[in-house]
């Protein structure tokens, strides 16, 4: 039965099984089992296989999962076929380090424009792109149908920025800035927090 | 009963309680419930009530927890008492970012040294810090005690650049570079990755 909407803990961590399966693909493995899948991410294989069990039939029992299948199958859910346009908030050396050394260059995401309110970065060239005046968001957006956006601003803009990302249409926002953001209902935000990873592993010193 | 080693999974879950905690206090609340924390992380409040379970009693049935109390006692846990100590090895546009807009600072972490390969940007100043030469980088672990590195170099040098901190001594490191790298056992290793964050959110759109 697939037709429940899945929780969202369960959508969480279908991105974590997708990378796990390209590791073991690059690793040139073809098949795999929720065992194999449970050891090298420390998660029950009961739960992969719950997990799984909320979008369809993905394995046969005792011949585990074609890593190639089950990939394209992830891939699809979480609807990561086509390339996904994000605008970036922020021109500062963070903003800096994602366009020049993408960490999202051919992994499903491109950068399709980047804005700042700074006169002295405005129509500045980053490459292919030019920063661009933080008050023709709107219109971008819009016209480019942007609905991911970035933003890597000082936390004091944070929310103000945030604020104007949903106002001219954005719904899922990255924050780099280490301060919680409040946003409406509908609204999704993930945060990147050094922090979160750094006191996952101070347990174990 | 705490004596049993609590999973990896649990503990990984601990400072996604903490963050919740911290923002409920700075909310002005003084106490929460498993059931208020759920409702704001997306997990099951007998998740929350399980994990929690592994380290000693913290609320009382019906009254809930007390918020400064049960936040210090996560703290204690995670051995987050006092300031860890990190290096950061990439003095390039992410590293810049670290240093100088820290999302680091006052909050549990110290970036104690910077390192670099490149002569240009070796003995630049970067606040009250100075670039070292990564030559050097054995020599400083040992004699200030660090356990924790953050790399923030090209995917090409992150595998070289973290066998040379596990070489030096570190034994918890957090990579900005978006590809996998390989740890002897009893290494950790987490990864800042804007790819996962965003195909969290793609499910939605």
């Amino acid at each position: 039965m697939a037709s429940l909407e899945p929780p969202n803990i369960v959508v969480r961590r279908l991105p974590l099984y997708l990378r796990a399966l390209n590791l073991l693909a690059a690793e040139g493995q073809k098949i795999t089992s929720s065992k194999d899948l449970a050891e090298r991410l420390g998660i029950s294989s009961a739960q992969i296989r719950k997990d799984l069990s909320h979008f369809g039939e993905f394995g046969k029992q005792g011949t585990g999962y074609e890593i190639a299948n089950l990939s394209d199958q992830l891939r699809r859910i979480l609807k990561l076929d086509s390339e996904w346009p994000v605008i970036l908030i922020g021109a500062g050396d963070l903003g800096r380090a994602l366009v020049h050394h993408s960490a999202l260059q051919g992994r499903g995401f491109r950068i399709a424009g980047v804005f700042d309110n700074s006169p002295n970065k405005i129509g500045q060239r980053w490459g292919e792109l030019v920063i661009q005046d933080a008050r023709d968001l709107a219109r971008f957006v819009r016209h480019e149908d942007i609905q991911i956006g970035i933003v890597a601003v000082p936390q004091e803009q944070a929310q103000h920025v945030v604020n104007a990302l949903i106002e001219s249409g954005i719904t899922a926002i990255l924050s780099y800035a280490p301060v919680a953001i409040s946003v409406p209902a509908g609204i999704r935000i993930e945060y990147m927090d050094p922090i979160l990873h750094l006191q996952r592993m101070t347990y174990y010193l």
